[in-house]
């Protein structure tokens, strides 16, 4: 999907949400935990009740990791249907991967290639060998950590004087087919964000840390968006985790809705 | 596994030799392609060939997420074949993870509960509540990546002056069960091993890079060696794929041999 295409999904829907997919058994409504694939289940019933309210969907490779082979074959189904239903949604795979060139290339080809995300979430530490093999792929989209949501930004990212996470955006840019590249944000971060749009102006931003984590969706959008809007703010136990019961799918939407009208609003008040 | 275990192991065997397992179906011998699981195949063969030269075992985990749910079940198979019939080797999933508090959590959960490794690679970039979940796991160890081995390690690992890396190395030691932390140092940075050794004497030390990227077997060996050995260093491609043919058993265990006989006469000459 080209970034183009993306804002004018943003714009025609005046919605910059994307939802993420964090399948936890421990949370999953009971009822469906006597189907066949619970977390595919809870999945497509997610996806078509937001898809309205939202851009993008994120599934975090966590989540599905920790439930082995079947949780492999879940994530499969679940970007299969978000391809095949809804292929004007922006599909993140929240992965932070990053490594040597030739494993990063597996790790790209499996993103990109056998799964058909548009786009994945990649670690810095390893530097411009490791990145790369994800940028080659034309027409998909690396997302660099950059300044991140949790307490642990504090250790390295953010050091006195010459913070790290500056670093890497600024590196980062002379990378080759850097336009592919994309940035987390943490919501929590706004003090940072200003900041962080001069060193990028024209990139998209995925900014976790709306909901959950605490982060104001107001600052967000005052200090970050730019003239292609320029963000996608990510909430995942926030929406998907409104309720536990048989209603989960209409709460979930419910909750969708009223972050899409604040969207809305603030779409039209900072929009440049 | 205790480490007290493992540095027996080393001197019990004369080698701290770790064998990568990263099985690329386009390199491996061509007769083992219309088996069932040619890549599990291919890792109990080279398990069983090389297991009387090394002390450790390292699936690289993007050589099985590229085969999608056939990966993964190579995976599990792999590790459950290391448990069942090589418990006194050391096992490491190379996975270099990383997230916030409550995805780390789920990816400990898969590598130490799941599948039951004794290790784990980490990557540093979210700082401490990312690494912390890895930590909580008794009897299991957490390998930071501290600097790697690529050219990429310069970019942000090797900062004149202020080097990221021996940041990462200061920092991760006051964090919750530290005794429980390992680091991954290329065998390219022999340069860095002494100053590494002063920060962290007691630490074991993963080293990839000997064989295919070019490290120093014997430098590592003399700046990297403490009374404990302290030392884990691997070789991939440089043993695995030393033939693409019916010998390739052969050949792998010629080649693990003859590294551990170099690494039999390191330990004389430098295990302080």
């Amino acid at each position: 999907m080209t970034l183009a295409f993306l804002t004018g999904q943003i714009l025609a829907k005046k919605t910059f949400l994307c939802v993420g997919l964090d399948p936890d058994l421990d949370k999953l409504p009971k009822h469906l935990l006597t189907e066949s694939d619970p977390v595919f289940a809870f999945n497509k019933t997610i996806i078509d009740a937001t898809a309205p309210y939202s851009v993008a969907f994120k599934p975090n490779l966590a989540f599905y990791e920790v439930l082995g082979t079947k949780g492999w074959v879940s994530l499969e189904k679940t970007i299969g249907y978000l391809n095949t239903n809804y292929p004007n949604h922006f599909t993140i795979a929240d992965a932070k991967r990053g490594d040597i060139g030739n494993t990063s290339r597996m790790y790209a080809k499996t993103f990109f290639d056998l799964l058909d995300f548009d786009s994945v979430t990649v670690a810095p530490y390893m530097g411009k060998d490791s990145v790369e093999p994800f940028l080659e792929f034309e027409g998909k989209h690396t997302i660099l950590l950059a300044l991140t949501s949790n307490d642990g930004a504090r250790d390295f990212q953010l050091d006195k004087g010459d913070n790290l996470f500056e670093k890497v955006i600024e590196t980062s840019k002379k990378w080759k087919n850097a336009e592919n590249m994309m940035y987390v944000v943490g919501a929590t971060q706004t003090a940072h964000l200003k900041k962080i749009r001069k060193l990028i102006p024209d990139s998209f931003l995925l900014i976790p840390g709306v909901g959950a984590q605490g982060g104001s969706l107001e600052d967000v959008c005052r200090f970050g968006m730019n003239k292609n809007i320029g963000l996608l703010v990510n909430s995942s136990r926030g929406i998907i985790y409104q309720s536990g019961g048989k209603d989960f799918a209409g709460k979930a939407a419910e909750e969708a809705q009223k972050i899409q009208s604040e969207m809305a609003s603030y779409l039209e008040k900072f929009c440049p």
